[in-house]
């Protein structure tokens, strides 16, 4: 039997989803129980981005989006710090979106978003993105339902638009239980060096924990399209949840495959060019 | 004898700047000529940066502005690397700038610039910035000598704005001789996967070697200003223009001194309210 990718392991399975059957403490392909075990071969995450970096520099249009969502404290900001973290930052386009501002909100949804794309060659990394627009705003009916609903279908084509351009999508939902919430709440009252992080709406939001549930679970149903696939990565451990995004970004890139650009340089030539003067 | 810092190590002199006085094979302040022993503490760094990150959060308008400026090969993409990649991408904002487009010709200069500065929290690292405007476009005579004229005091103006509007301006010409230029242009050449990086228009660029020196001293001179001091890093030793550049940073973070907000939080309340039911 081949061996299952991270991709397959995490896919969304077909039909109506229900988040209450993923478990956040879940760690499939995991070699073991030991954290130690769990690490990406971060030198060839590395060498994969630099071609996918170089081929940019020369005309190619591919490029990777990796999409962060979860609820408060799933872990978006450690993907980042430790995954993202690995690349060089020549090639990262990071974009944290907050709360849309009055201009944004005069334009349509998807604005603001497109603005943050990633250019040839990067890997853009939205830390919530246009499912907000699905999600919060659904939760807290900021919008009329009949208008978000409209929002599946121009997520999908949005995305397809992106693919077409040369654009892998790589949608990541950070899946964690309600009690992992709490405790990582608590530790964060616990610890003075994290109080920055605890915003007391972060409560209220808890409390819309089953809205919430039943928003992830439509969009990752609806907007499961595929050419831009959800992955719901348990997120109760931190250390598997990292090692499986970096996996997946690992089975992209080889899939991809990116090389170094070849231009045809006639090497004597400009080294004759470069040589001290006598 | 008080230490000497790396910002006083790497200054320009007062009065007229002229490059030739600059050693690029000089390692200020380095402990002993083994590469080894030069290391930044990119722990204390990361700290320091994850607060200022956390105090952008809660209202701080404080940032950090990277300037890299220096020929072709001087080493800007080799500080994002080594350097700016030591700290967590969520508050790192790299931008590359390339020749302008059309519809960037048509704003003043800055106009392409001022899109891409900092936001609170950050480090922004400009690999190019609005100093192209007095460096290729003078030696290519893309305007009139009248109008890059101008732009000495236009970018002072500029920079003094970013200053008093919270933003730290860390301003670092790589400065490396034209036979480091040489060997490194020749490396690009002996191995094929560095053939890609180059362009055979960097030897016409070579070509105006001298034209950019005096285009690159009168910069020095002219916008080396009290509150956004030049730095010249000798750049012919890779690992020491890293290590050099990590200690300006870590100075600059040092005098900052970021602090983890304390917001005012009701913990006893907070928690109770986070307690699972009974």
């Amino acid at each position: 039997m081949p061996k299952q990718s991270m991709r397959e392991a995490l896919a969304v399975a077909r039909g109506g989803v229900n988040l209450a059957g993923y478990d956040p403490e879940d760690r499939p392909l995991a070699p073991s129980k030991h954290n130690r075990d769990l690490r990406n071969d971060d030198a060839s995450l590395r060498e994969m981005q630099k071609k996918l970096w170089a081929e940019g520099t020369a005309g190619s249009e591919r490029r990777i989006l990796l999409v962060l969502q979860g609820i408060d404290t799933a872990g978006k900001g450690g993907v980042t710090k430790h995954v993202v973290g690995v690349f060089d930052p020549i090639g990262v386009q990071y974009t944290g979106f907050k709360a849309p501002t009055k201009t944004e909100l005069r334009h349509d949804f998807l604005w603001r978003i497109r603005k943050q794309l990633p250019i040839p060659g990067t890997i853009g990394v939205f830390d919530r993105s246009h499912y907000e627009d699905v999600l919060i705003v659904r939760v807290h009916e900021l919008v009329p339902e009949s208008e978000w609903r409209k929002r599946y279908e121009l997520i999908n084509e949005f995305e397809k638009e992106l693919v077409d351009g040369g654009t892998t999508v790589l949608k990541c939902f950070l899946n964690i239980s309600f009690d992992t919430q709490r405790e990582r709440l608590i530790k964060r009252l616990d610890r003075p060096d994290k109080h920055w992080k605890f915003n007391p709406d972060d409560l209220t939001e808890r409390g819309f924990w089953n809205e919430y549930q039943l928003a992830y679970s439509e969009m990752l149903e609806r907007c499961n399209t595929e050419y831009a696939p959800w992955y719901i990565v348990p997120s109760d451990h931190k250390k598997y949840r990292n090692w499986a995004i970096g996996e997946l970004l690992h089975e992209t890139l080889s899939e991809l495959d990116p090389q170094y650009p070849n231009p045809p340089l006639d090497i004597p030539t400009l080294k004759e060019k470069l040589a001290p003067p006598n």
